[in-house]
């Protein structure tokens, strides 16, 4: 059965550290979090996962949502009292907006707990992830009595929210939306339709479920331009404000998935529903994606929260599996055999995991600090250049994060061997759970088109230039550091492996934007292990602060190490994906359609 | 639900076109088999496995195997009929001993026809399989008493076979095998322990099941040396060689695993059953590993066949869903949205699936040829290079195959998107069955081991330097033909990456043999792409030949297209692998256990 211990110390490290955390003392939103406080809530946070959440990891996937005749949903055992100690625990509403009954913590706060929350249990942390979201959404675009009536129930966590985009026939294409909306009398809409694939779309953890929902009003333009956002109770709420009349939207089915059992993914079907419109008509796209801009991050979180739990349980297994022996000759002559950890090929497999996982925690850290400023900085262009940064990098780290947090739960797998092929030892769980992030919120191909067609060539290029100016900075002020130069080296490769890449699409993406589609994975993944070697330098340089004022340990030197094999053995894969995405598109576009 | 057609004529195409099959006419072992007796016979078996074998894929993973109290197990509802069909068909004994009643066909043959079986349905295919592979263990090393008795039966597939090597606390490291053999007074020995993991190792197909069990005689000496190879039948034999008595071995429980719910993976549990020694005592791991390298060129084989019906299921959805639109601009403006397959990442992951397919199936056909030049060559120089090749490349193609098939599942899944997360699709489901792929037979991770640490090396490296001189030559003897140069300078320098691997390995690893294994899985996969890239060279070559003759047809046109991206997109991936094993061992190992 694996185990999980939250990496509070590497968060702690990483803020204060590697990214300065004292600097934002006394800004907006941070105000509220000194380092200490900010400590004390990951290590309880870390305490209440580990304790509650990660144990009903197994029975989640095993027990798996049940769905009853009247269209109820039975959640696995033991998530409802977890749930109901998490809302008591304040965890929902941890960076919650205090008006409405939450903490009132910095959102960044928030994200590095989920990271925990996730590793924990991925299927239990969706349904305060969803919920997060939807209050994000309704808090930036719905009306006060709209939000005056959710928001104090959300954002506790009393409630929970869902995401309604997917109809059977469109995912990715929004602007097939069929589910439509009639304007009643009194300023609702009756919404009908079916929505599918609607994550904690029905269950029995809140008394109520507040259901996001796109749909098309009557006579609205066709395409993504007629398309709004309404908020539908599961019960619509009485005078109190408590859960009244059930409402006209039931759960018609569970789909049977790959992973994720633990979470209920509904067919909904809408029949009349009463809805009330989130903020314009025919706006709902740009509302829906506060909720699904914050949900990207959460899924880039994802990646890494498994990446992470199936390293500690694989190196575990390579800790006290003994299997052959070293190939030098035996390190343990009195036992049968070595510890799998002699074999090189283990420990590559265990590094390559770790490596990413040190430094994508990094870039959480650093997407998690630039958002908060994006939400709560002072100065506009402050914000501004928070925006810019936290929009590109949104889709590098979903893509990335979790194309590799999948391949990392497969190579954590690997090292169990055939036992790995067992669920009960819960790593081909890992494997199952970690596949779904890839596709959701945007499969990964969508978030590579987002990043080459929109997010690199936006305002002429300006978030990606000033991205590229803050790696170049950085370098450029650590040159003469002997002790980093080695790490900085090939970096600055990757760097410009980058940068060839993006002049290779600002000159070919326009001639012809077919060429951006075939580049943009391996832009996306080459932005991607760039964005780690920066993350790499950065923490190399802290630690060598660290060990310069004469402190050492074992935690420091792992991560130079850790560092050196990041460099070694994953950053020159940084050519061949500019090889790769310089080929253009031609031969991808040869073969007519007969021919597939 | 997925659907799938054998590509038998890719596969003729291969035999006669790229390895001008005629040369083989009068040579033993072929002459049973003129070419259109080979088709006849690949389109009679992908016309079973299409109707009967196929239809039950999904079936098998949905109702998996049942055990019973009384230690018996069910399979799948319809496995049975279609195992008695598939015996009927006379396809297990396929290119089995007439003497024995099998057909007679060439080896090679029932390796193409595999594959078109184990596309069908992975689980099922493996208990044929396994059969095959304990009767060509028995033919090679057991007695002639043995042999009568069990081979007539197990060559037609009326019972079946199974391995058992593995015991819980040992899987790779079979020198820590505990079962014992206890000497009787009839010659016969008592067998006692536990195996597991045993495919296919209790089931309702047949009316016996013949273990292979790896053993050691009460004092034997210890460590891989002193462990001999038994058969063990689920019930003795009679007189007239009927099933009888029930032997003392019974299945403890069934695992629950990831995938291949289909086929029985059984904890066998020996106490006292009476086994008859195979070969010599104490040799019973040259005499298993006849059976264990053909299911590694077995297990090889499925790493292609998962990689080929998932292609060919997401090929056909990118062919029928609507979603998006070109970005050129609509293709289809009448009808709500463009075809998948308008969008280059798309494509790209088509593209990668079927450029490894296509070129797999080329470097199968070229693997099988050389085993049945091992096994029937008169001539003994021919023999022995033919041997020489098939130990070479029998781990880079279990290991790579796998790897890559693996791969190609999930990108075949992410063309679906979230659909392809859905169980109904079925396209997680080859996800899941592929997996093992890269586990059993040897972990990759060993595959690499073998190939770097014992079959390159072997001889003063005498099959790699005559597979690298085959590669050579080729490129020399056609270095004049313009139509092919482009396809041969990327392969020219791959080679030239792969020998530079070799000249690293030879160097580094002497000195430290964890150079070498640290280097092993890029070296396995740099050879593997290189190998590919060879015989995209030879398609692209007997091509040109049919062009030249005047033929066209859009599936020549295909393959020229595929061998272009391969070599664009994925050859380029050969220099990353250089650079990272020439990285060496030092930072891989440096890590000290308590840092894991």
């Amino acid at each position: 059965m694996p185990t999980y211990k939250a990496p509070v110390s590497d968060t702690v490290f990483l803020l204060n550290d590697v990214f300065d955390y004292a600097r934002y003392a006394n800004a907006p939103g941070f105000a509220e979090a000194p380092i200490d406080v900010v400590e004390h809530v990951l290590v309880e946070g870390a305490k209440f996962v580990e304790e509650v959440v990660q144990p009903l990891n197994r029975v989640g996937d095993v027990e798996g949502c049940v769905r009853h005749a009247d269209g109820s949903v039975t959640t696995p055992k033991g998530f409802k009292e977890a749930y109901k100690a998490l809302v008591a625990g304040g965890w929902v509403g941890l960076s919650g907006d205090p008006k409405y009954g939450g903490h009132g913590m910095p959102h960044f706060l928030a994200a590095l707990f989920s990271e925990y929350e996730m590793s924990a249990n991925l299927a239990f942390a969706m349904y305060p992830g969803l919920t997060n979201g939807a209050v994000a959404a309704m808090a930036a675009h719905a009306s006060d009595a709209l939000k005056d009536l959710y928001l104090p129930k959300m954002t506790t966590g009393e409630w929970t929210g869902t995401m309604n985009l997917t109809e059977p026939h469109c995912g990715t294409d929004l602007g097939l939306i069929k589910t439509k909306a009639v304007p009643q009398p009194d300023g609702s809409y009756a919404i009908t339709g079916q929505k599918i694939f609607i994550s904690a779309g029905e269950h029995d953890l809140a008394d109520n479920i507040v259901h996001l929902v796109l749909a098309r009003i009557e006579g609205a333009p066709a395409g993504v331009k007629g398309i709004s956002l309404f908020v539908v109770p599961k019960f619509l709420p009485d005078a109190n404000g408590a859960p009244g009349e059930r409402n006209g939207v039931v759960c018609g089915s569970l789909e049977h998935k790959m992973g994720i059992h633990g979470n209920a993914t509904a067919v909904l079907n809408y029949d009349g529903a009463r809805g009330w419109l989130i903020g314009e008509e025919h706006r709902g796209l740009p509302a829906m994606f506060v909720m699904m801009n914050g949900a990207r991050l959460g899924v880039a979180i994802q990646g890494l929260a498994i990446s992470e739990v199936a390293y500690q349980n694989a190196a575990a297994y390579a800790k006290e599996r003994r299997q052959g022996r070293s190939l030098k000759g035996p390190e343990e002559p009195g036992k049968p055999a070595d510890l799998l950890l002699v074999h090189p090929d283990v420990r590559r497999m265990l590094l390559e995991i770790r490596a990413f996982n040190e430094a994508a925690r990094a870039l959480l850290v650093s997407v998690a600090l630039t958002q908060e400023e994006a939400l709560t900085a002072p100065d506009p262009k402050v914000r501004q250049a928070a925006d810019d940064r936290l929009s590109l990098l949104t889709p590098v780290i979903k893509g990335v994060f979790t194309d590799m947090g999948f391949a990392n739960a497969v190579k954590a797998q690997q090292v169990f061997g055939g036992h790995g092929y067992i669920a009960q030892a819960g790593m081909e769980q890992f494997v199952r759970d970690a596949r779904i992030a890839m596709i959701y919120e945007g499969a990964n191909g969508v978030q590579a088109l987002d990043l080459v067609g929109r997010k690199m060539p936006k305002d002429g290029g300006r978030a990606v230039m000033a991205f590229f100016a803050e790696i170049g900075q950085f370098l450029a002020a650590n040159k003469d550091d002997a002790a980093l130069a080695p790490y900085l080296a090939p970096v600055q490769t990757a760097l410009g492996h980058l940068q060839q890449a993006a002049m290779w699409l600002m000159k070919n993406g326009a001639a012809d934007p077919n060429n951006a589609g075939a580049a943009s994975t391996d832009t996306m993944h080459l932005f991607g292990l760039t964005a780690l070697g920066y993350m790499w330098a950065r923490v190399v340089k802290a630690v060598l602060a660290r060990q310069a004022k004469g402190e050492s340990s074992p935690a420091l030197d792992a991560k130079l190490t850790l560092a050196r094999f990041f460099c070694e053995r994953m950053l020159p894969e940084t050519g061949a994906h500019l090889a790769r995405l310089s080929a253009g598109a031609a031969t991808v576009m040869a073969l007519p359609e007969d021919a597939f």
